[in-house]
């Protein structure tokens, strides 16, 4: 039942099992500004751990410590720590997932891997099937990856999945959750009919991991994904730029190990023994061959601290608990967007139903960008997609029932007042 | 004229020009440890100003700016804004430098552009020259992209460099100062025999950016390099793991320019309009389309001020004054070993002969892993490289005369004391 009031809300925080955790992050700054901060699908805010522990990281153990803090301080162990922190939010092993590099670059090792495995078939599958409305990044890596891999890279809408997926189909990659929709495939579905096709899947986690449970290994074999990525910044709270993860499931794994095959970017960091700085290339066991250059253990630090905020919520109840409260909170801003400001030029992008639906609620409105614009100068931060996407992320660990509240009140104001009109908002940004 | 007494080299600190870039640097712990740090050839020591910056970074841009930053805080502008630092260091133009990465993804794309244009010719040349002893992870990428372009790595001992080079030799693939042995190829040579056989070649600046004056424009057309690539936590003193750089030469650039070409890893920070999101991908002009994923940007943050530490002998006479005294301390150096380690079972592996050396000193001896842990243990940080290489780097923005005379002298005490011998020196840590 939607609260009608902003008390109602107040005591849905009052009640709330996750409220708890708002505490692990240091939006002092934007409460005493009023700031409503629905934009941590895209950066997550900052944890109150994560400055103390880079000083300690740069001033003592870079500072006093220096070059033997590889090993006083562990800085070698550092990605495998948290590789094996991510793998409990997203339904994996310890030994499956590597932090390494970028989003991107790590597209690029996973599809690199899955068109190997797939294109091991006779006559060779050529076709890597996405979505038209998949993250560019993803795109742009996977069109010019399938180029090189004598392939191509085909797009379909979200709707004509999975039923798009055909015996010319190597490898399906797609995003778990859109990032301008915020709808979100059914992934053992997909992962069923990819396999079923004779396909392998790749999917990019970056606006699901942290805000949404997922099951890599599925609840059968052919329901389990094949390769997976994600993000460090968005729901995992890991600061701008942040390290990303890769993932393979472990029958690949264990194919990689038998083959000594190894991943494109093959760095000395993926060695079986970086150390000892041999001529020639060994690959390391498992995931560890796709880690590629030297570690960067400042952001690593950081995107510890990061992670940590949201192993948290196991004390509240885990990923489940996150999830429950995340549908609350996006089923009550389309509920009040519904409500009170029906006939002021808003449609709703994302889907109602709540299984189809990440940790975010995207609006459309023709003046789009004004009206987000105006919105951040009323103190709620969300943010807009071309053509004309206003996009809310909800997180859960520190999004309260009021602040869904009044976001929603200040958008109808800011449409009431037509304040979106003004010229100040029509100034684009570099970065929208 | 090599100093005899401590009190000769204490004079030759109060004379030396470059002697107040040392207050840059926050060495106060090794200072009141008496520590002399002898491996920022490894990871150079942290700038007083970094600590500050990254600070300012993660709790005010991060903290309370959140996403708005990357327009206020300017977050998309930093990556080309130390590009253009580093162009300033290796003797190359601000639009012909990229900052992104780690070293070895950058080798990957340097190398890859390399060979597409080498192998535009036909018929194609199917090999990739580098040396035997070429730090690891240049090998292992190039001998990994090799095998995907149909060509081969060929590995040669660098005194048959560059007569090695022939018509079938696509790319040559160097470091410019050997990692192990500290010795310097002559890059203009090295390059003016590559052209002359109709091959192109990649630097790796690794161990020479920021400590050695680089010109990468060579004085004539056939003297100019190709590709370079270089890390930024050694000379540059970025931090553990800090983002690396790669450049292009502007006719190779222009090319790519013309032929709208796309580098391997083509993520969306390369994109001629990120932010735009297009579906299709559009190259970036020039060097930004080496760009890939979403900068680091609180690595970037620290790595610019440590770009900042050597721009800053801007004042004292510029990288060519930093050559000047780095030359002076290993020739010191040099001379104290011969001197007054002589019969103690080194022997030494850097040349003697100025232009040949980098800024550190290789010694080899038998038991040169126990006898760096000895070191360590009297205070001069130092490092070992197999089979038998003790390696010191003579950082001269840092490095006092004194700290030279110091390290020969209790490298002597420890080789005459026979301490080395001490069982807890066998014990190998992870990272040597």
């Amino acid at each position: 039942m939607t609260p009608e009031t902003r008390e109602a809300c107040e005591a849905l925080d009052r009640g709330d099992v996750v409220a708890p955790l708002r505490a692990q992050f240091a939006l002092d700054a934007a409460d005493a500004a009023d700031l409503i901060y629905l934009d941590g699908n895209s950066l997550g805010p900052l944890p109150r751990a994560t400055l103390a522990r880079v000083r300690q990281v740069v001033d003592e153990e870079w500072g006093e410590g220096l070059i033997r803090s590889w090993n006083t301080a562990g800085w070698v162990d550092l990605a495998p720590r948290i590789a094996g922190k991510i793998a409990r939010l997203i339904g994996a092993g310890a030994e499956e997932v590597a932090v390494a590099d970028s989003t991107s670059v790590n597209v690029f090792k996973a599809l690199a891997a899955a068109l190997r495995i797939a294109q091991a078939d006779a006559p060779p599958r050529r076709v890597v099937l996405s979505e038209r409305g998949n993250f560019p990044t993803d795109l742009y890596i996977a069109d010019t990856l399938a180029q090189q891999h004598g392939a191509r890279l085909r797009l379909e809408d979200a709707d004509h999945l999975p039923a798009a997926i055909d015996d010319e189909t190597a490898v399906v990659l797609l995003t778990h959750v859109d990032y301008r929709t915020g709808r979100m495939h059914d992934m053992a579905a997909i992962s069923r009919a990819a396999h079923a096709a004779g396909a392998l899947v790749v999917w990019d986690l970056a606006h699901s991991a942290g805000a949404v449970p997922i099951a890599l290994h599925g609840d059968a074999a052919d329901t389990a994904a094949d390769f997976a990525v994600g993000c460090g910044y968005k729901y995992l709270n890991g600061g701008p730029g942040a390290p990303a993860f890769v993932w393979a499931h472990p029958r690949h794994l264990r194919r990689m190990d038998a083959e000594g095959w190894r991943q494109p970017l093959a760095g000395w960091f993926g060695h079986a023994d970086p150390f000892a700085l041999e001529t020639g290339y060994r690959p390391a066991p498992g995931i560890a061959r796709f880690q590629c250059g030297t570690p960067p253990v400042v952001s690593l630090a950081a995107l510890e601290c990061g992670v940590d905020t949201v192993l948290a919520a196991d004390a509240v109840g885990g990923l489940d608990a996150v999830r429950r409260k995340s549908l609350a909170l996006t089923d009550l801003f389309i509920a009040l967007v519904d409500a009170r400001c029906a006939g002021l030029g808003l449609s709703l992008v994302t889907p109602r139903e709540p299984s189809h639906r990440g940790s975010q609620v995207s609006l459309a409105h023709a003046d789009g960008h004004a009206v987000v614009q105006a919105l951040i100068a009323r103190g709620v931060v969300g943010d807009f997609r071309a053509p004309d996407i206003l996009r809310f992320g909800f997180t859960a660990l520190y999004t309260r029932f009021v602040d869904v509240w009044d976001a929603a009140d200040r958008l109808r104001q800011v449409l009431e007042s037509g304040e979106w009109r003004d010229e100040r908002f029509r100034v684009r940004a570099a970065v929208t």
